[in-house]
């Protein structure tokens, strides 16, 4: 149940103060850095914090990603380095935030999730983006180098990324982000095609639990999806510091895949419900047929039986009680009368459409 | 699950390229291009797309409606011949977009869903419109000539159509999509009368399956619907360039029918609600009336069985046991006990409403 | 399944042409022209057409109402008689369309419902009126004479009807189409109450069908409805044309009696649901009463079956085996065991509170 | 079923006319006179409305109030002598009106609902109140003095509804048709509570129904009490006339009052929801538990009875079958097995913790 | 069933006046005073109610803190010398209010709930603010100390709480009590997952009961959230008194906060839903299981019963009936049969994938 753990601080800590729960990852962090023009690109793995404080400075468009897990100094030096709002550094150390646009003052700071599906769960994994005129400071929790596309385009010369302001790169981060929630509904999906065929053919007793995870996992994706239409509407409005009109158009772009991953997340909502009930319907169509089956042996044997004791009664023959026991042929009219109402109970049952 | 499957560029690709998962189907496109004037219509099926680029420049309205789905190197050329956006063309690329209305500049850009009910499924068709002062170029995937109607009455003098700008066949475009809606429905609403039938008189465990499909199969229909919806009444608002004040008169109309179509998916959808119920309701029925009849039978011959256990006992007689063994009408006394318990349990039941 | 049909041109027709899968129904239609000023009032009713049309042109108020549903040269002769768009002529041609204002030039258009209760179901039944400075134009497809109400308080002098102008007619129809669902509910209510009977006394198994009937009744006559309370506050609009402030105050009353309609709707919605669960928890106690009664059967005579089943074994007591079919009160005692046995079981039961 | 009992007049009346299905119950009304001012209060009961009147024309702030349901020639006389709009007479004299707010020309029109809980339902009581300037005309049906509490307290000098103008008379009376909920909620919820003990102790067959009349009455009465809360809205509304900022401010607070109460219904209807599951659980569990003891007699029983059955065979022991029977200790082998059998199937059982 | 409890005065008395139901708790108040200014704070705890007065009158920022359920003369008291508004001090007086803001004259209220879980119920515990230009004076009805933490920052020179106005101490109680639902929330799940294990593991019949009394306390939680949300978004409102932009900041992190505790518990609601559904289906699953069993002892052993009942009987060898009791091998062959059933029966149902 990871998309429920909540981090936080004891209730009464002044805001912005980075302490509590939050678990102090001890790891080396990720540094790169990229330094563009329209004309020329500069990218750099895996350098030292100083250094990019220093590259801040200067004229020219800079993109410094951040990944991994800070831990609460770490995060307290980079954001006196570059100049960052504290309630939008807590938001980036506690993790697990909505998705969400804050503006501080000259600066705007975007919370998205790039959730991973794990284990028949949802796992929200936070991506932080602090842009300003020239610069974008972007931090993913993960060390997966999620952002490498988009630093492949920057590499081309002429692409829209170098020829347009930071706006646009905000726009191809976000847009790379919500992006990578296809193949992650693309696996949901296989394996919501695996729990149809299970409750179709052979359901076990975990297979509803299968299925209520799936809902539950859904349900999570589809709020954190939510969040994130909310946000890239907040992004494209006009009000928004920094994006131009131009990269708006392509923020609309965006805004239609977000909207094209909802509906995704509510068709196979509507098909988890749907496989829900199919499972329950297929478990009581089983006990169905055990319980006919019951049925039509009870109905077949119960008066056969009845007839078989009469003729185990030991009634003094002597004396002139039960004299089919003595005719020749009794034995014979026995089996004469069982087949007669077997035959009669088949064609009744017949009738009814029982059999 | 057609509905369900999305093809997409892979994350981070930049907007408006032309790759990745979409199929490329390497068939002939169709075009058909229209060129006419208050006076005059001239029709050229089969043309060349050279053909077409040179009448745009021309003087006079000019339709040119594509039909197949173009690889990515033919739609590149058709964007750069008729200058489309790049984003746009990527939605006409990837198909099973929402519908939905973009303004690219001086031009407008409209997707439409032209769905098909196949095999209990619905599969969107995509159909994208894009309309300028004196120009309508149309996309759709399948190669039926969907457009022939209007294509006819553009033919006759004095039509609308043809007094009209543009404006108005787009209309005539977006109206026609929508009212293919209805023969759509009215096979649907037979599929479902046929399953009432069925749940009704003869259920079989598929009954409730083909219920979820259909169910299932509204769903999808109402979500594209409701986004056209939208699409019609953006189209309708004032902002939007092209379209006068006279042909919104007649949106109007159109967007009317389309409330139709969302209403009729609503009803049928109570109704297949409604059916799933009954046929849960007609099974459980059913088993009820196997229940009672096993009841029945083990209410009536349970002590009719013990009955006759007793007598075949074989207390020793010479001892003064069972005297009932010995008395000369024995054996009609325990048929009249045996009677007698019967039509007592015959009129219990038929007390209790059982019988 | 009325409420459903759809009766449209084939997709592609071009908007105001009257064809289609519209029946052709060949009656006369009946007109009844009324003719009034504060002062006076002229009613002629079976009037032919031309005579209409006569009147339409002199001064005064003119009250058309057209009864019947006409074929398609009817109407548009009807339509270039009276000046009547071809868009709102479409809509009176093909009926059962969703209730609502459309504004035609200088003309307004309202189209209602009055609907019937007919086995079961909801039938839809369109009433259109058309009314301008002057002049109201009214249609329903059947021949009952609905109006007449209105026409007699037309006949009072000094009425509101005569010294208001033609928008309070307009009024004074769509208050009575309004108030004609009323009786509506009330039969409906009556039939809710008899299969609220029905559910708690003596369910059979077309009870649960009749419910299911009643409530998709119940959503179609909400979708009409609603649609009708839109349209008077449409209608109430100060931007609707030809309607005065004064008649705008009686127009609230009437968006009152509509809200009113559908919060009585509401209430039966739940009653419905209502009894719908209290009809399956009905069917579901009485089977539970059939299966503890075969519980209590099995479980007072399955052990009795055993004990005379062992007293029915035929071993050898002259080797000492089964000496108690040897004792004198052997027989006795067996029944002395099997009280025993139904006596404890008994007390058993009675604790558990099965009995 | 009295909350949803409609009076209407006949579809096509004139508005304003008093007659129809309406009860015409033929008791004298009860006329109670408030007079004052901020020094003095006058409290005249049991007057005649000719002094009513003429009260009404003298300076000084009036309230009269009128107990009881009035017939239409004695509703037409008040309306004539107090001025009242036709409107909003009819809406008094029919009764079971939604709670609103109508302004006609120089007069306000409260609707209010005070509703009584009886015999598991609620049964709606309509309180009307016209406000002008200086004088407020309250009617209520039924003849309960309602009003006491705020007459008492206009008595006391200095009181802030003797200082204020008649519009905090008018506050004062919603408040208290508001505050009366309260008493109303609490007989509900108790009744509520003995619904849950009863489902959770000792279900019986009305239990459930109980609930739905329950579920069914919190219905009726959230649907009330919602009107009510948008009429208090729209009295706040600053363009309501004769309404002063300083009473907004009192009627906000009202205005929370009804959101309570709404917010206590809601959580009564989750638990009323609630109780409908508890029971249906209830009672499958007690179903449940009635054929697992089937099943144990059985699973227990039926072996023994078939080994019972074989030794009760009359298999020719002279030629050597069934040579059990002639064993000396067959008869304490067979116990033996049979316990045996027994022992197994505890085990077996107990294992599979059905005991 | 503490959150539904509702405490009023009888209706139609005057507002403001404290009396009715509340119960009238007589323990003295704790009284905690704090004087600051940017320079200094002095905190004095456990002060008279005079001293606090008197501090009030003084300049610089005072914070009176009031810990305990006051009785009606106290309160009026309080209400007096610290000038507050009657309505406001009624709501303080009743407790149980839903949260809000209300602005009385030059004074803003804040009515905030800190909730308890407390036996699988959530007990609502009111916290009231009152704020002006340079004061705030808070109650709350329990006596914990909650509001230390922000005593403790209040102490640190330098710290926000000094620099900034009482708007920001305003804000920090709000973002307190928000946060104080976090710890609360992860008691809830402790509890919720707890229950999960019961669900999936030993289902016992009190565990339904606990799934609805956690969904109960979850939907009150939700409730008062949500009214908590709203407070702090009229809080955030430019038109609120009191509030600077700069706080305004603060309060949007506290308003995500809210939406995070919002977010959780919709969570959790699922997580409930499912919970239901996995208890009920495991209860069925059980059910299945003993029907099965008791269907394969019936299929098995009927069918063996009948076969030695028929050997059991009576009928005269010596005319020639049941040779087979005769024949030497009789008795094998008997067991050769019935040993073919069994196994007949086993491959069937093994085959029906029964076994």
């Amino acid at each position: 149940m990871d998309g429920f753990v909540h981090r936080h601080t004891p209730p009464g800590t002044a805001p912005g103060v980075l302490s509590g729960r939050a678990p102090v990852v001890d790891e080396a962090l990720d540094f790169t850095l990229v330094e563009y023009t329209a004309e020329e690109c500069k990218i750099l793995v895996g350098v030292e914090m100083d250094e990019c404080r220093f590259h801040l400075g200067k004229a020219g468009r800079i993109w410094i990603d951040v990944a991994g897990r800070a831990n609460s100094e770490m995060l307290q030096t980079l954001g006196t380095a570059f100049n960052l709002h504290p309630l939008a550094l807590e938001d980036v150390f506690h993790a697990h935030q909505r998705s969400k646009l804050d503006i501080y003052g000259g600066q705007g700071f975007v919370v998205l999730n790039d959730p991973a599906y794990e284990e028949g769960e949802i796992r929200s994994r936070q991506v932080s983006v602090f842009f300003g005129q020239n610069y974008v400071i972007s931090f993913h929790d993960h060390k997966l180098d999620i952002f490498k596309p988009v630093r492949d385009r920057l590499q081309a010369t002429g692409s829209r990324l170098r020829t347009f302001g930071t706006d646009y790169l905000v726009y191809a981060l976000i847009d790379l982000v919500v992006d990578r929630k296809f193949p992650l509904i693309e696996s949901l999906a296989a394996h919501l095609e695996d729990l149809e065929d299970e409750a179709l053919g052979h359901p076990t007793p975990t297979t509803l639990t299968s299925i209520h995870r799936a809902r539950r996992a859904l349900g999570i994706f589809h709020r954190i999806e939510w969040a994130e239409r909310e946000t890239i509407l907040a992004v494209m409005r006009p009000e928004t510091p920094f994006i131009s009109a131009d990269t708006r158009t392509y923020l609309r772009d965006c805004f239609d895949h977000s909207i094209a991953v909802l509906d995704l997340l509510d068709s196979y909502r509507d098909m988890t419900n749907g496989l829900a009930e199919v499972y329950l319907m297929q478990a009581s169509n089983r006990m169905s047929e055990v319980m006919k089956t019951m049925a039509l042996i009870t109905v077949f044997f119960m008066p056969l039986s009845f007839l078989a004791g009469i003729y185990g009664m030991n009634f003094d023959r002597s004396v002139g009680n039960m004299p089919e026991l003595g005719w020749p042929y009794g034995y014979a009219m026995f089996w004469g009368v069982a087949i007669t109402i077997v035959t009669g109970l088949f064609v009744w049952l017949k009738r009814k459409r029982w059999l």
